[in-house]
């Protein structure tokens, strides 16, 4: 099977890329860097170095013999994204440099990924707004033209929803209203411009699916923690990248570095948010369990992809209770909320269609967060306290 | 009052900006003369040569002796946009060459109007979305950062809501599921880009109001009919741009041409399409209700700016009827529908709150239509037969 995957150089593509390589598949990347270029803009630091692409690919190959070829480019360009389809562009690096064909997979990370980032300020917010938006236009279009069966796999957001006072349900919502009834996509309202074009991105998705009889699922994926998968461990060059600052690095993870180098845990206000969270060896499982379960022509499949919930304060009482057992003298600090959301909501959502199709959850417990201490651990020195906390504000 | 015109240049930016002049109020208008550029390329037609935005500002001038500003620039950069509210920018055109200050209102026409242009091809698609969603994110950036009292009042379609099988309310809906309730934006779901940007529009302004208590009134109209406005009676060099083709034409304004030349009416499919029209005399009234009824601090007001519905046989029906009393022959001919909509479908929209604050409707009948059919046929001449159908097809 070709999978093709945009945004291979990700916290989340990269594993992917070696997941489903490791499997038998035949892999393409594409990326242009805008993550790590916008870390060393935003001067965000990295638990530890990461090789470029090219020469991760050329580690996998000499460490498995698999090939995961490479190509760098901006996705938010359309001729770009059009190449990829038709062969007029060439591999940065293969191990054989002839053209894979169209994929029958394609996985969808492109995209900027942090809430902060976005609202930073209109510059920030116009970069967010035009590559999401750009990228997921031009890959409905190039599928519609080049490959309609090709089956889209989208990396969504729980944030979408917000926190509604109903039930969340797995991206669509069956509407009585006057005694007649229709079902439309659940009601979405985001507290970020990253979240909104999230929303937008399963709207331009929708379309091309009513439209063209695409196939797509879009899994609408909570905030990942952890650092190793199956294939990492291979090779420790393999690691993903890993953030722990305010803009780039998720929750869980920032937690245990500010652990390790005695940063009080920052829960913002009075830490009720609760939100659903997932090991980053379950996106694995989701997008494979995905790919295995596609979508029909003219469906928009949507999966709810998170393991379970917690509150803020949850985690970080967690952490502390696992960092204090590893004598780290944890604190907690409370400050005030630099987001617009609501700290004590309603927050029901479902998410049992990934499990249905195959995937078995790794839960959040203390074991596992000691695992992932020992792992930061290793790498405490590369640790910059000052880059942590940025200051970005909402209002 | 000071009212900035975003999209001054277009059908409805033109006579809103007579209209408001004449009323007193300090108005500029900015345009890039995309819609005419757009024209020019695909080679539309236009009903009769329309003077720039800079000779219709002195003809008003010398006709009048009122002054519309003119700036012309693209909207969709970041920082023209920005230019607007710091005066660091030059007006082509202005009596009184100072800058006005920041406008109390904002009423933003600055979009890519027509869905078959959206659907053309992936690079149509890519314009429309670029330059909707960029224009409308940096507006709401620019009000955040230089002035949150501004009344932005955009204009939206009746086009977001598709056909849902439930009554369609003015723009927010009460749900009830499992036993708790929420208000959400009415559900949306487009069928053209075009119409799916102004989908995102109303994200992105129902962010900006609850981050940042904006005040946003969001237009929901249909399709617009009509030349004359009382401003354009005046001389008639200010008469607003008219196209008769399928790309910018819109139907009640096509049909007419069509009749004139002898070209059957070009019903889609079985007709039963059923949308909400109103007069572009209208439309003007709905904007100075709107502004003179602005949103609140955090409220994104929702109007949907219709006068009454019709079917496109209906449509047709009607113009057959005009037409032949004046003694054009008028056929229909029911073509393949190349869009992908319901021919017959529920429709039951919810209009009455723009009458409710001091809009009286003109009404579409005979009469109103023979007026219509006397001023096309004085430019009878220049209506070129082979651009008015032009087989964009959305499959």
């Amino acid at each position: 099977m070709s999978i093709l995957i945009l945004g291979g150089d990700g916290y989340l593509g990269w594993p992917t890329a070696m997941h489903f390589s490791s499997r038998g598949h035949d892999v393409t990347v594409v990326d242009n860097y805008f993550r790590r270029n916008a870390c060393t803009e935003l001067d965000t630091g990295m638990l530890y170095p990461v090789p470029t692409l090219i020469e991760r690919a050329k580690i996998w190959h000499e460490k498995t013999g698999k090939e995961i070829k490479v190509v760098i480019g901006d996705l938010s360009e359309p001729e770009f994204m059009r190449s990829l389809f038709t062969g007029n562009f060439n591999y940065q690096w293969a191990v054989n440099n002839t053209f894979t064909g169209i994929p029958e997979t394609i996985i969808h990370y492109a995209e900027q990924p942090s809430a902060p980032y976005s609202v930073m300020d209109y510059k920030h917010a116009d970069i967010t707004l035009i590559n999401n938006l750009r990228v997921t236009n031009n890959l409905v279009w190039a599928v519609r033209d080049y490959s309609p069966e090709t089956h889209i796999i989208k990396l969504g957001t729980m944030g979408v929803y917000g926190t509604p006072n109903i039930d969340i349900e797995e991206g669509w919502l069956e509407v009585e209203h006057k005694g007649r009834k229709d079902k439309f996509l659940f009601p979405r309202q985001a507290s970020s411009l990253y979240h909104t074009t999230k929303i937008m991105d399963t709207d331009l998705e929708w379309f091309g699916v009513r439209m063209w009889d695409l196939r797509i699922t879009d899994l609408m994926q909570g905030p990942v923690y952890g650092i190793e998968t199956e294939e990492s461990l291979i090779d420790d060059r393999l690691k993903t990248l890993f953030n722990y600052d305010e803009i780039f690095g998720t929750i869980v993870n920032r937690f245990i570095v500010q652990s390790i180098v005695g940063y009080p845990l920052t829960v913002y206000g009075q830490g009720g948010q609760t939100r659903g969270y997932l090991n980053i060896k379950d996106t694995l499982q989701c997008i494979e369990a995905s790919q295995k379960h596609p979508a029909k022509k003219g469906e928009l499949k949507i999966y709810n992809q998170i393991m379970e919930t917690f509150t803020a304060n949850e985690l970080a009482e967690l952490t502390q209770k696992v960092g204090n057992k590893l004598d780290f003298n944890v604190q907690i600090d409370h400050i005030e909320n630099p987001r617009k959301e609501a700290e004590e909501h309603y927050y029901n959502p479902a998410y049992q269609g990934l499990q249905d199709i195959g995937v078995t959850p790794h839960l959040l417990d203390e074991a596992s967060m000691e695992k992932m201490f020992k792992v930061v651990e290793q790498h405490k020195n590369n640790i910059r306290k000052d880059v942590i906390f940025k200051g970005v504000k909402w209002g």
